[in-house]
């Protein structure tokens, strides 16, 4: 909710123009709206935590997966590699996000400007998000193709364990939709309000 | 096109009190804003005709791929008819779309009641646009798995056509999308005005 009092960050009897787009500048918020805010953060880092542990998984479930000499390798079909890049790319996002939220929970501003910080979360997550599930997907019709080949027959482990990676992946996806989700509230909330809170 | 005149919708002389709520009746809007919102539709009526008709071409294309008995049947695959089913679902959506589109710039008014309509188009475009990428991921998949046996090399032009197809369905995703942003602006337009004119 904004100032009952007139203005504080202005100074003086003359009010700023456009006081509502000055971003990084510590102006007054009501506690109701800096405890709301903060608890929007909190379930958005809890978001991209859930994210970054299941796309890490993803990914070191695929990295590891021979285990042993004669099994296949995960480098040998690009459908898996695309799964491996995809989950890493989001993994790496997610704890640059996460460093971004802790950063903003912590300090009350955000790392990026006000304006650059909503768009670009919500723009990554949008095309992250869509990356993620290209990737879950086609490594799901490779796995199914493995299975109905003789592949999975002869190395039962490496199937088992691509497709819990493949599943792990999906779970990220879910997380970053959700993650997707708030940075969209956040930026509707900064165009209707000129800054991230929203009361 | 609305009417310039003040009010229509309440007859005499008391004002409705929360005017910009309603959402069937016509009430005012300036001129300049119903023809930016008349440009706005025209725009997304044309990027659902682009979905629409990439759509249907990959879905015909994958119906009518075996040309020759010996060639295998795209209900074999599994990849496929995924390809075919989601491309077929975002076309019959699309043309409800267009129905919809076509009724609102004719008429001035939205087919569903506006807060159902603006969310609605949003929320199905979002889902389908991740539909339809997942089908035309997995296709991909599969036909590079299909190229990588002897099947395309038996039929080459079973496997020509099947990637034609996926092909159209990337194009339809790319609209979609485009779609779904302008759906987007649609939605922040009613959160902010209480009214899909963005003006």
């Amino acid at each position: 909710m904004r100032s009952p009092q007139p203005l504080i960050n202005g100074g003086g009897e003359t009010p700023s123009p456009r006081p509502r787009i000055q971003t990084q500048s510590p102006h007054f918020h009501s506690t109701v709206s800096v405890q709301k805010l903060r608890r929007l953060n909190t379930l958005i880092f809890v978001f991209r935590f859930c994210t970054f542990c299941f796309s890490t998984a993803a990914s070191v479930f695929m990295l590891v997966n021979p285990r042993s000499s004669d099994s296949p390798r995960w480098y040998n079909f690009s459908a898996f590699r695309f799964v491996l890049a995809a989950n890493a790319i989001v993994a790496v996002y997610s704890l640059f996000e996460m460093g971004a939220s802790v950063w903003e929970i912590s300090r009350g501003v955000t790392l990026l400007p006000e304006i650059l910080q909503v768009w670009f979360d919500y723009g990554h997550d949008q095309v992250f998000a869509y990356l993620l599930l290209s990737a879950s997907s086609a490594g799901t019709e490779f796995a199914r193709t493995l299975k109905a080949g003789d592949t999975c027959t002869a190395s039962n482990a490496f199937c088992v364990q691509s497709d819990i990676s493949i599943a792990l992946g999906y779970a990220g996806f879910l997380f970053l939709g959700l993650s997707s989700l708030l940075s969209g509230f956040r930026v509707v909330c900064f165009i209707i309000n000129g800054t991230r809170f929203h009361l």
